[in-house]
């Protein structure tokens, strides 16, 4: 039994609402939880309320029932993208939305299923919905990912546990990773968090750095180069309405945009990495001019050949990230399985989509970003290369070099 | 612990699909479970792509969510039907998508909530989706509704029970009703079961009576014209590609379409109605000339007359159904709070939309099925008028009388 569950499990809905979204007295949210969750996901409809929601929308998500689609169904489908579909997107978009996720982890959802059926769907739909996903990126309205314990997850993460002992210890982990102690006072601590992670965003600025040089033992070799006038952003972001919110819950990261043709060597994963139902491990990549010109895996190969076969873009590069190695989630000692949180034990990198961290070109349309040197894709994936002696140096522009990284860890 | 639970749960989905639906080879689907019954739908998901789904679109339902909504959404989006909720009834009217309904009765779940709030959702839902249901309801595609227990619905059945024994008593009760015994023999019982009724309906075409009228000992005392060219119909229907299924999962009902101003009496309940999320208790209809013109309830009155105020044909009757008082269902003895279930125990009528029983007038726009006394609504409620001692008499163009039934059973 996990202590205090129910305070716990209600203080993270109010979490989640009030900082994650933070949504406005009127606005409408779009909340997508999983059918396996339902009783949370009405304590969070709750609380949107409560927070004042004009409305709220519920779409419910089954993994069990994508996987039955994605085995069954017509092959046709999967190149379809309905009106309807693409309507409901217009619709949140006409009046900014907020949304929140909720997922169920599955990590092995979707074994045995074609993963090209789901890269398939998700092309079609990134093509017909681009416009809605650059407004959320670019500061159109709040947005927030999180995560809801399944009995699937917590037994892939503690396989010797028997499932209710492996669930309650996920909890806990859970739980202590988002601040959650039942006391009521996540809110509050999530503001500090907030305000020491700014603190470290305003030095990377500072420096400015032109080149990114990663090195590790585990053949990890890598120049990055970074765009003119790119920008360092994470823990809280902000819409253009100036409503601050936290994409990811829980974040530990700092990140930019890697400078598109900028990226020369190679790039070795550190953890496993799921993606589409399916593991993927111990892969390595070798980048020329950016471009991802080899990529192999022990595990998983064919699930990552073709996501990097969604489009032109998914060989590129669209996110660095910069996390401690002993940050707070990796302390706990855990590998998730997951990337919302494993993406916070561990520097990474994402393949695909930018974030648009570039002064002034955060809106402009995708070929005038593509100039500048921010990648394109109807993907981004993170995959996480950090490691306990992963070094990283910062080149200025006048050759200045200095220690960014040190043994894993923030040399500042 | 109900017997065999799984196997007959199984049977039940299957049943379902191959005869509630009746899917055919490469037909969509939609499919619409509570997330609360998330097993059971991801059944007949797998039954429905194995009969062949080209596609299965499932939209989950929590009662407790529209709750919540009823309860705290701003007041104007009950007036509101976006574009996409719109273009989604569109997309299934272009594929013909079977649909298939599976609620999770919780007859008190809307408690306290202002029922205006969901007439008026329906009521602007409705006219945006009347050609869709008109189709819907003459043979555009097969239809179905059936229900799940709930943990409120079997403890509002048998308060006496603690909580499992009634869900498995409920269950049980279920299964019977709807002929499951986990043997796999529910498919070729339900068309015995269809045969039979069509016997009956073959008989009441032939005698093709100009009015019935209804008797009783509590107060009821009804003429009720039936239109020119009437028909009856029930157990399996048919869609204009000759597709049989079956709409309610379980039937016993045969019904016809009374005529719109050809009503004329006093209509008495005999069981309570579930509606709305309320209970309506011992009301009471005069009508004249066809429409509602006195209505009283000791209870739930203020849902009563929402109801009957949603547009002008909510205040006519639509449908007139007999049902033995005998019937297998009715035998079980138990009051199921729930439409499916209890008005297969009596003889119902309907206020609101008529089913368009009047040969060659089934697709007629809807002024010109007026005008033949095919009452037209946003709403189509039944309510059970039968007791043991009903008699109901059909009286003949040229004045023969020919008892219909005697002391609550047919007569033939």
């Amino acid at each position: 039994m996990v202590e205090n569950f129910a305070a716990k499990l209600n203080e993270y809905a109010e979490l989640l609402i009030k900082v994650g979204m933070n949504l406005q007295k009127g606005q409408t949210a779009i909340i997508r939880p999983s059918v396996d969750c339902a009783e949370f996901a009405r304590m969070l409809v709750e609380n949107a309320y409560k927070a004042g929601a004009r409305d709220v929308i519920v779409e419910w998500s089954d993994t069990k029932m994508d996987r039955l689609r994605y085995m069954y169904a017509e092959d046709q489908v999967f190149d379809e993208v309905r009106d309807y579909t693409v309507a409901k997107y217009a619709y949140l978009e006409s009046v900014r939305a907020a949304t929140l996720g909720v997922s169920m982890p599955d990590p092995d959802a979707m074994l045995g299923v074609d993963p090209v059926r789901a890269t398939r769907a998700q092309r079609a739909l990134g093509a017909k919905i681009a416009n809605y996903r650059k407004l959320q990126t670019s500061g159109g309205w709040q947005w927030c990912g999180a995560c809801y314990v399944s009995p699937a997850w917590a037994k892939k993460v503690f396989p010797e546990l028997a499932e209710d002992e492996a669930v309650d210890k996920l909890w806990d982990a859970v739980f202590s990773a988002v601040c959650v102690t039942g006391d009521g006072t996540s809110v509050e601590k999530w503001r500090e968090k907030t305000a020491k992670g700014k603190a470290r965003i305003a030095k990377l600025d500072e420096y400015n750095f032109k080149y990114l040089h990663y090195k590790n033992s585990i053949g990890t070799d890598v120049m990055v180069e970074l765009p003119e006038n790119h920008y360092w952003a994470g823990c809280a972001e902000k819409t253009d309405e100036g409503i601050s919110f936290v994409p990811n819950v829980p974040t530990e990261e700092v990140f930019t945009v890697p400078k598109r043709d900028g990226v020369n060597g190679t790039l070795v994963s550190a953890l496993p990495l799921n993606a589409r139902g399916g593991t993927i491990e111990n892969f390595r990549f070798v980048l020329k001019d950016g471009k991802i010109v080899e990529a192999t895996a022990e595990k998983g190969e064919d699930i990552l050949l073709s996501m990097l076969d969604t489009d032109e873009g998914a060989r590129y590069l669209g996110e660095a990230a910069l996390v401690a190695y002993d940050s707070p989630i990796s302390n706990l000692g855990i590998l998730f399985h997951n990337t919302l949180f494993d993406e916070n034990v561990a520097c990474h990198f994402a393949f695909g989509r930018c974030y648009p961290c570039v002064k002034g070109a955060e809106k402009l349309p995708a070929e005038e970003q593509l100039k500048l040197g921010m990648n394109q894709s109807l993907i981004h994936c993170d995959f996480m290369i950090g490691t306990p002696d992963l070094s990283i140096t910062g080149i200025k522009a006048d050759g200045t070099k200095i220690p960014v990284f040190v043994d894993g860890n923030f040399a500042f």
